[in-house]
């Protein structure tokens, strides 16, 4: 009797779980056909790069960026939207000139470059230095600070291509914009230049923030592109090199902007975030970063509002504000979520481009992790197959810190670093294809997680 | 004693395993790592598209991209180039145009357009119709005789944007080459126009080869682009459209070419073939279409020159001819090993784009298949894991009819419409790390064929 019972049980639970399976996958489907066919994140993002371009945190242009946000989000279909207080640092480049003696017959040549974001600048004048290579942080390390006083430091670090993962080789060289310019501070040079961060077979510089400490002097600092990386490294092999740098950067007080914030109000309590960062760097368009996670955040709240999906709890679409040089945004949305008690059930962010996705990263518990994995054979036929990577995202970090369970979108990493923080990051290089399956990939999981719970 | 023997060949067994997967793991890696970092398939693409272009069978071009070939695998390390000859079929498209008269008041305007490969034309006179929509193959189906004869018939069947899988959306339009010239021919049309298969947001038209029945009168046929297409679609809701179209194309007596052959020797019998297609359309640069898979079948041999991999059998990396309107190359390489009867352990073919690898799709026994899979573990960190698509390649496949197990490279399929057959099909819209990642695929996957056969 007990096994014949547990024959049907067994059956019972079976079937339920076949027709769920059935009745999700044909939810995630029609969720990402209608993504496909008729999302509008490509056009929204045309229209944010293309009328308002780059938009560094305090500018005018973040401004306009905000009340772009606003204005796209009611157009989507939220029930609410609201912007969230923020007072972000205000980072000014001003002129910039990098010139190099790469002969060492007196004669200057203008280098294309960059100052790094939140970089001190020479106040306008220009200072001349020789340049002085190292290739590693432990060949810095071992320099006399005699050999590094007075000069200008050029760090000439490669990019490591040969990693699959270019996140892994960005992760690897990040200290030259961490380590660089304070070590070489430290040991009392002018003036650093690194190589840039960048997987590019072209020349453009890339920027980001770097950071002072504040015990050590700060110095300016400039990135070049690959191609002058090699030709000063090549220059330096045959003669000295002398440098001349000239930088109007300047940090400048704190300005108030927003995080710009869109509901589709649940039937229930608990909050569900979904979100990429407004800001972006001051070149380029601010396409693939962060544009892109933007565009995919408010396409689910317009996706779940034309397919008449009512969501249990709401979900907030969040367009972050300051991420590059300061995630004031981040910040702010966890400490008025902390401060006004709100549930939040889970926090995605999609701040690594709207390639194809691969995956989907996730920081939270062992048993969360198993049931969303538990939802792999849903993503399989969106090519979204990786759910090992423990990965949320900069702005939802302050979240998770309070315990909030974290997921990032895992795009394919190969193009990014052709792009990133530089003038390569235009609308151009989207694909409509690749940033509409990025948000249908983003819909469904936030779908899952709102209909099942985590 | 005999659970006690199984006991340690089972141990025994087990360890060999697992130190044949540390080893081919690492192996894999560093094939992997080499191309990434050191490859010159992106190079060798760079001159294929920028030195010579486009290069349709039988064109000046064509020849050119056969003395590349040679000079390339030579450069290589190619222990041994051939050219195999193959009569291919030479077709001219010459002049064209495409006006229309879309509000009805006899002002003509010209529409951005292409012939169809291997369509006839007009002999050079203008004809002009009245134009008929319709937008599936039933439609037409249904529509009788009379209301076809002596029209031109535009067949406005929309790519099916929905599909995660571009190539599905292909095969599911494919008919508007296939099937529209030859069922408006038989029923008196003067001529057909197409929408584009095509997943671009933009206006450039697609060609590609049709096919005319012996049996029903060849008729001129047209792309247009999905702008356009919409444009017209939009007059004739209005008021009728006239048309007038020109074209010189036709096809000119077959042309003596060539099938360029690298092998790097193996230390036993048999071959194994990787390749793509030499020939393009004649717009754009042939880069994704199938330069792609002409370099990445060269950094095979590079490869495993450069690392000292000596083969157990001889690696053929074959740039075929005339696999856009005739395949005669992968005939002629089929008839040519047949006739010699040369052992082919395996072909494996790259021509759906140089984008980020996703997959290998395999044509061969179930038997096969199953080692095959066996070897997903050491793709993983490529992020190549589909491994269960019946897919090789239109060059190969004749291999495939005389019994050979063929494979094809699967990339990412979200952008390879934008540009197919189209002005879009340029090196600037290839990446390098995907480009590179793809070969590494394929060279990974060689390797093991090699090594443990199928």
């Amino acid at each position: 009797m007990k096994s014949f019972l547990s024959g049907i049980l067994l059956l019972a639970a079976t079937t339920a779980t076949a027709q769920n399976f059935t009745a999700d996958s044909t939810q995630i489907a029609g969720i990402t056909s209608h993504i496909l066919l008729k999302g509008q994140c490509y056009e929204d993002l045309r229209v944010l790069t293309k009328t308002i371009g780059h938009r560094l945190s305090g500018t005018p242009e973040a401004e306009k960026a905000i009340a772009w946000g606003e204005k796209t989000l009611k157009a989507a279909g939220a029930d609410r939207v609201f912007l969230q207080p923020v007072w972000v640092p205000r980072w000014v480049r001003g002129k910039e000139k990098l010139e190099v003696d790469l002969a060492g017959n007196g004669k200057y040549q203008t280098l294309k470059a960059l100052s790094l974001g939140n970089a001190v600048g020479t106040d306008g004048k220009t200072i001349s230095a020789p340049l002085v290579m190292v290739r590693t942080k432990e060949e810095f390390d071992a320099l006399p600070a005699a050999q590094v006083k007075d000069k200008i430091v050029f760090f000439n670090y490669p990019f490591r291509q040969e990693k699959v993962n270019a996140f892994e080789a960005y992760g690897d060289a990040i200290w030259l914009r961490g380590y660089a310019p304070v070590a070489a501070g430290s040991k009392g040079a002018r003036a650093v230049i690194v190589r840039s961060l960048s997987t590019g077979m072209d020349d453009a510089p890339h920027t980001g923030s770097l950071w002072y400490r504040d015990s050590v002097r700060k110095i300016p600092a400039f990135a070049i592109g690959n191609t002058t990386a090699d030709q000063l490294a090549a220059a330096l092999d045959k003669n000295a090199v002398a440098v001349r740098m000239m930088s109007e950067a300047k940090m400048q007080d704190s300005v108030l902007s927003y995080n710009v914030i869109g509901e589709l109000t649940g039937t229930e309590d608990g909050y569900i975030v979904v979100g990429g960062h407004l800001d972006s760097w001051d070149i380029g368009e601010g396409a693939q970063d962060d544009g892109a996670g933007c565009v995919q955040s408010v396409e689910i709240i317009r996706t779940f509002k034309a397919l008449g999906i009512r969501p249990k709890h709401t979900i907030r679409a969040v367009l972050f504000m300051n991420e590059e040089n300061g995630a004031r945004g981040g910040r702010a949305y966890a400490d008025s979520a902390k401060s006004k008690n709100e549930k939040h059930i889970l926090a995605l962010e999609s701040d690594a481009g709207g390639y194809a996705p691969r995956g989907i990263g996730l920081v939270m518990s062992e048993a969360q992790k198993k049931k969303v994995k538990s939802w792999k054979p849903y993503f399989a036929p969106l090519g979204v197959y990786e759910f090992d990577v423990e990965e949320g995202g900069v702005d939802i970090s302050f979240l998770g810190k309070n315990g909030v369970p974290l997921a990032g979108l895992l795009p394919d990493p190969q193009r990014y670093f052709d792009m990133h923080h530089s003038e390569n990051d235009v609308f151009e290089n989207v694909s409509h294809r690749e940033l509409k399956l990025g948000a249908a990939a983003m819909a469904g999981f936030i779908w899952l997680v709102d209909t099942y719970g985590l």
